[in-house]
């Protein structure tokens, strides 16, 4: 799971399936210790960092580029989980527990990450009380993301799940906007629990409440009505 | 979120959108400290214990009885995250990061609970780096369940998800298996992230691996059919 090591609160304008989006704030107790025995690596588009299942013996920050989290089930069929970007880790939390990675890491872009073993974060958590509670608050905003990542999957049609991502990433808070989408379109749609012609057929209903797509950019006639629509209640799921 | 404090591994026959179903275990380091501020009580049905958003100053321990935990979203609407039974703690994640509830406790059945203090969680955890092991091994677990949650419910048709749930409630690996919910329908529902008419609908789809319904019990026809459908690629969501 990604998520700033620091102790930060969630973004007002956290999206339906988007992760704790938080500045890089490595600035806490436990981070001497942690580089000690970190390295430094690099890996292409379409690398895989790790597979879903695979030893958790190590977790990563990522310096440059993005990379997608994926679930996949037991046919293979996958779904993006989350995309991590610059200043971002993932996949600390995996070293509690069973020890091993509930999801899968591919790289979207071409990234530059600092890989930090497992055994160092353990020896920095049992120095330091302080990065403990750094970490477990990180640990609690993980599930609370999660949380609100379910409810959005069991309270939301496909349209409205698609409508919040929008609104999510406009700035605007009345009138027009204007949307550019972070990813291609069929990784927004894995990341939105969809089929890319489930997004296609969303995006088509929202054009009853002012969504048209032009060249890949999403032009909103009036971005407040697209946030109303996305609390709507008389849909039947 | 439910769990068991103590390290616990997930069961092998976890359902769909169950949570963490553990033994209670709660013979590791940190028990004393915690039980000193502690206190008995005990609620009746559809008493709500907390609302999503209040403060987190402390967390349960289920003695007697069911409670769900539930989201609800900005038009009321409500969904069951999961349903919490004896000897299963909820709440304690929510006293890290913001300090306040991700979702709502409301009772099922009447219930007995042990009430733990914010504070007398914090002291236990800071006082020994065993229990804080134990704790973070807990909140790794929930990260887990949560995320397999989220799997099924992006990469399972509704139908796959009945399934996939009743399969999970019948010991039988092979031939014949008789299944009796452990909640109301509406309840079953709702933990599925489905309204109850689509429900019916799924399980009307059901019939043709096999699945038929009497008097609120569940024959199924072949569990080993029922199980391969829940993996099945070969449809549209």
């Amino acid at each position: 799971m990604a998520a700033c090591v620091a102790g930060c609160s969630l973004p007002k304008r956290s999206t339906a399936c988007g992760p704790c989006r938080c500045s890089p704030r490595w600035i806490g107790p436990g981070l001497a210790t942690l580089l000690e025995g970190a390295t430094v690596c690099v890996a292409e588009r379409h690398a895989t960092l790790f597979r879903q299942g695979d030893r958790a013996d190590r977790f990563y920050i990522v310096l440059h580029g993005r990379i997608a989290l994926h679930l996949v089930n037991e046919t293979g069929r996958e779904s993006i989980l989350e995309v991590v970007k610059p200043g971002e880790t993932f996949g600390e939390e995996a070293v509690f527990d069973r020890g091993v990675f509930s999801f899968g890491a591919r790289v979207i872009d071409p990234v530059r990450l600092v890989r930090i073993p497992a055994e160092t974060f353990l020896q920095a958590l049992a120095a330091d009380f302080r990065f403990v509670t750094l970490v477990m608050a990180s640990m609690s905003a993980h599930l609370h993301c999660l949380v609100r990542q379910v409810g959005e999957l069991k309270l939301k049609s496909t349209e409205q799940r698609l409508a919040s991502y929008l609104a999510g990433l406009a700035p605007e808070t009345s009138g027009k906007a204007r949307i550019v989408l972070p990813y291609e379109k069929k990784v927004v749609a894995s990341q939105l629990g969809m089929q890319p012609e489930t997004l296609s057929r969303a995006l088509a209903k929202l054009r009853k409440v002012g969504v048209r797509v032009c060249n890949d950019v999403f032009l909103v006639e009036d971005i407040g009505q697209l946030r109303a629509f996305c609390y709507r209640t008389d849909f039947s799921k």
